[in-house]
């Protein structure tokens, strides 16, 4: 009962726009803890109004001093910004905040911004939840556009882009190899593609390379929206003011085409899924670490008497049985 | 009856030496082909005599050069080698060999050793899972070393490299950024460190680099087995006799203190989860995508009227109705 009631007071406070208890949401989604559920289930209604893009590229090509220009941007124009960061790499989470980021610091005291920096430990092995989950929070605190930025190019990172509205994808100039090393994966999730620090030598070429692999994409003839590639030097602000119309015409185009709606369903089924196999997993997880039946199971795989499909098979078994609904 | 029959055909045949049909069980894998656990079942009693060594780092740092090399080298002793790379960036599987990969089409003629590239789309979603069995078929094949390469360090590689008995982490000089970029996750699954292209400038930097960053790292000093920091010139096989040592006394390390029994428990769970995970996965996207009643539980998330977590209950409560195992 007591936590039903702190439900509904975070609830009411986070609607009325209550940053700490945002705060506090949020720090309750980092750490696993189950009595965030109560409130997410009951702030889902207010979702659906934020515009979330996503940040992501190879390290060192200046994505969080873009995020914190374009939060910077959208401020001035009188918008409100919620900023993600998503590094799998990294197991700091909470308000810990990368070495770049002054600029961001600085943003953070504005009471329109909203920066939150997610990394694996915190999360509990559930960072693509977790991530939708406080993507889910700033959305329902009223926050008209959402940066998600993610670290690196891993799985991780490309699954939360595409959940994203539009993903920006940046680089930089000789950035050469790692564009040719990501692109496979890279290519299919980018509406945006940004050379930034673009006051460097080699931006042209880069652009001529990017605008290249665009062009001969498998699939590209099939698409409406051809992904432009854009240059900014974030650290002067530079390109920005076009990368937000940009931005913003990508927006139109989701809205006029129904894609929109067809994204959303995608992150819909993304988040039931991703919340359906943390829950399987943790349960089987503590079956086998904590469990008699779990750890005899484990003693026979090691000893090669049972396979791992069948041990599969047992604890699909194991589970169900013991399933009301809450376990899982 | 009848793939019960090819099944135990194929298992015959494989326990045999026939290459072609590991090669086809391994194609069953990819493709996610159930029928292929029957004979992974039956194989899996004749697993456990390889040593897995894990080859991971930056893209650029020549582990496929160097994953050719260590393969030669074993062959020379008269040891068999099987090699698979995992790609999770790469949409190719099967024979696909990436472009610098000559020494490795030179080294797939000879009968003793085994290459096998892994990328996302054969796999199903199931990249661990997938690497997993491609694993227990060459070791149940009769490789005495499995060499499993990873592309880039993204989660699922280092998932992957987290099941090897040694792991080896390859970089090169010059590639400070990316070090710094991956080191919070690439230290901790680190056994040995190689500086790969040691012919080039910035070698010594590089090794000096590493070799603070081991003695630095977060409990180090609780662990007997100190990772040490190698040079090799792939290209030319410089040090990779030496590294083949450093791995020969990494293995009986783990074989002394016992570490081999609890890193083959850690791998067996991690496979039983794994493929739970996918199974459920499986089920639940099907459902959500094929089936009336998943199709409506979309609609009303997107609709805002069900939330994502209210959403799992009632998946978890209609796997289960419909579970007789054999679904999930």
């Amino acid at each position: 009962l007591s936590v039903a009631e702190s439900a509904s007071g975070l609830y009411e406070k986070l609607l009325g726009g209550d940053r700490r208890a945002a705060a506090r949401l949020i720090s309750m989604v980092e750490r696993g803890d189950i009595a965030a559920r109560a409130v997410l289930k009951m702030l889902y209604a207010h979702t659906g109004n934020a515009h979330i893009i996503g940040l992501t590229g190879p390290p060192g090509s200046g994505k969080s001093t873009l995020a914190g220009r374009l939060a910077g941007e959208y401020l001035r124009k009188g918008q409100s910004v919620g900023i993600v960061c998503v590094d799998p790499t990294s197991p700091f989470t909470g308000g810990a905040l990368l070495g770049d980021r002054v600029r961001m610091q600085e943003l953070s005291a504005d009471p329109e911004v909203f920066i939150r920096s997610m990394g694996t430990r915190g999360a509990m092995g559930g960072l693509s939840v977790a991530t939708n989950d406080v993507i889910d929070i700033l959305d329902a605190f009223g926050k008209d556009y959402i940066i998600v930025e993610t670290v690196g190019a891993g799985q991780v990172e490309i699954e939360v882009v595409q959940y994203v509205h539009t993903s920006v994808v940046v680089t930089m100039p000789g950035a050469g190899d790692e564009i040719q090393a990501i692109k496979a994966g890279i290519l299919e999730i980018g509406d945006v593609f940004v050379v930034n620090k673009s006051d460097r030598q080699g931006t042209q070429s880069a652009v001529a390379d990017l605008e290249m692999m665009i062009e001969t994409a498998p699939g590209g003839d099939e698409v409406c929206w051809k992904p432009p590639v854009m240059c900014t030097a974030a650290a002067s602000g530079e390109g920005v003011e076009e990368l937000i119309e940009t931005i913003e015409q990508h927006a139109d185009y989701l809205r006029m085409t129904g894609l929109l709606e067809q994204k959303t369903e995608q992150r819909m089924k993304a988040e039931l899924l991703n919340i359906l196999d943390l829950r399987v997993s943790l349960a089987a997880r503590k079956a086998l670490d904590e469990e008699v039946a779990g750890k005899e199971l484990v003693r026979m795989m090691v000893a090669r008497q049972v396979d791992p499909y069948s041990a599969a098979d047992v604890m699909v078994a194991y589970l169900l049985e013991r399933a009301g609904g809450e376990e899982l």
